[in-house]
């Protein structure tokens, strides 16, 4: 049977949203809350909420399922959390415990992934079989479709984007290795470059964009004093777009992928630095691969929703052996 | 209808190398000859002269197809060589003018993913659905097998692993690049690391392997001093095994593979460098991938043509219809 709505939720450090979307992936009910500190249940019990919230009046056979996305490694075939770094989730069984209490099938992934299955479905990345999805945010993550399938690697855990060594001698990274995509691209390596250039006259405006506070400095003032043109913070963001670009390279000659989709919320606010990537790859990528596209995501802030309803579209379709 | 045999032909820069081969993997002939220098036409008659020899007494309804590896970019899906860095080759349709004289189906393929393919059906591999093949040799390559087929992205091109890239401001590669896998362990990085130790006293036993001359010291120099316990020797192969190490652990993080097979003329025959990154990748993986076995290749110097026969059963039986 053909369900009309899923549920998408969106667990982040800071907050959960969820939200009932469509086939098509209009989000009809959307609802949110901040990610509760005081352990594992309590963040079962806020998902169990926002979702009974939206599925009052719907009737039960309307629903494919929920899907959760969660900032963690996940091992897609066992549906376990194995690792994460900023809420309590490991080893807990969210899955289960979600689903005794809702009951209706629910769906786990890492939100790299599904960034990737959301942007396929619903955005940037409509009918490319062979994409490469990249997240800049707080964490870099991100997934990989191989075709027109998410690729998830052995155990359910590939995709870890962020992960990749672009740097052997490198500087050290929130996950413990080395010289990670992730230790140049996060939010945190951002905001220390603009923290620097503010510490003299040159940052000043990286600084007013931060309020006048060298402590309260983030990526986002970065990104915004670059978006008004100020040619120090464009400089920085401008070397993020190097690095991306070096760093895409080696998957380019690697994966050869027909498209390379770049979201998060970083990713999403500053086009020249992925125009700055393409740049790169299209100058140093081996011979045959340069015509991949680099462009943007486009689901923005509802990217993590849209991406965890489309799974949970995807997953009943597969129990029910239909196909798009 | 099964075929019983299949013709390998492995084209490198210096030889070329031809073997009938049995459904299993056993090579009933094979010969070999100097590769010419006179262009790539005379490329071509040495192969098909190679095959003609094999062909003798052969019923046509008994061979599959004939594989052909290069060392060389191959558009996989088109057919086509794009680029070849030590033979002349790109844009020469090298299938179609094999195939128009020795009338049987040809295919080509890069030789690193012949090297997947090989070691996937008659090696190491067996029975691996998803793993990497990385070969370190001359030149470093590789390919991907996912889900029991090999990997080959949008236009067929995928599989580069030695032009992944490890060091953001890394030494020039050979293809143009910057900080590519290659340029830390190609043969001729590790022939500098030893050229580099020999010429002080310390280096004496690398030296001795060259046969006293500096300008003759090549990697397999290094290697036989190692494998005889020489300490300098040692050291250099077993950075050279951190290396290796900290590359794979970015592809563990992404691709979660549950094997890596490292061959090529440098990785069979120096075991301990493969140890090496196997603990490097042990330690530095993030949680819940650190369970990939990391093994050397075992199809040894027939790799070659057993990868490029495997290739020809597999598309014979892929145009039949036939699953294995």
């Amino acid at each position: 049977m053909r369900t009309s709505y899923a549920v998408g939720v969106d667990v982040g450090g800071t907050r959960i949203a969820a939200g009932l979307v469509e086939r098509k992936g209009r989000i009809v009910k959307d609802n949110r809350t901040l990610t509760p500190k005081a352990g594992p249940f309590a963040v079962v019990d806020a998902i169990i909420e926002l979702v009974d919230e939206l599925l009052v009046g719907l009737h039960p056979s309307e629903l494919s399922g929920i899907g959760i996305g969660l900032p963690a490694q996940i091992d897609f075939l066992r549906q376990t959390v194995e690792f994460c770094t900023n809420l309590p989730l490991a080893g807990v069984d969210i899955r289960a415990l979600v689903m005794s209490r809702v009951r209706h099938e629910v769906t786990i992934d890492n939100d790299g992934n599904l960034a990737a299955i959301g942007e396929f479905r619903y955005g940037a990345a409509k009918g490319a079989r062979d994409f490469l999805m990249i997240t800049l945010g707080t964490g870099v993550g991100g997934g990989m479709f191989v075709n027109g399938q998410p690729y998830r690697g052995s155990r359910g855990l590939g995709g870890e984007i962020g992960h990749m060594v672009v740097q052997l001698d490198g500087p050290s990274c929130p996950c413990g290795g080395k010289g990670h995509i992730e230790s140049y691209l996060g939010r945190a390596a951002i905001a220390a470059k603009g923290r620097k250039a503010a510490e003299t006259y040159k940052g000043r405006a990286i600084l007013d964009e931060a309020g006048g506070s060298l402590d309260d400095l983030t990526a986002e003032a970065v990104i915004k004093a670059g978006l008004k043109g100020d040619e120090v913070a464009v400089h920085i963001l401008m070397d993020a777009g190097v690095i991306l670009g070096q760093a895409l390279v080696g998957f380019v000659n690697m994966l050869n992928p027909q498209l390379i989709v770049v979201g998060g919320g970083v990713g999403e606010s500053c086009g020249f630095m992925v125009e700055r990537a393409a740049e790169i790859i299209a100058e140093e990528a081996l011979a045959g691969r340069r015509d991949v596209r680099v462009i943007q995501a486009e689901l923005g802030n509802d990217a993590g929703i849209l991406g965890a309803a489309a799974l949970a579209f995807d997953e009943h379709d597969s129990r029910e052996g239909l196909h798009r």
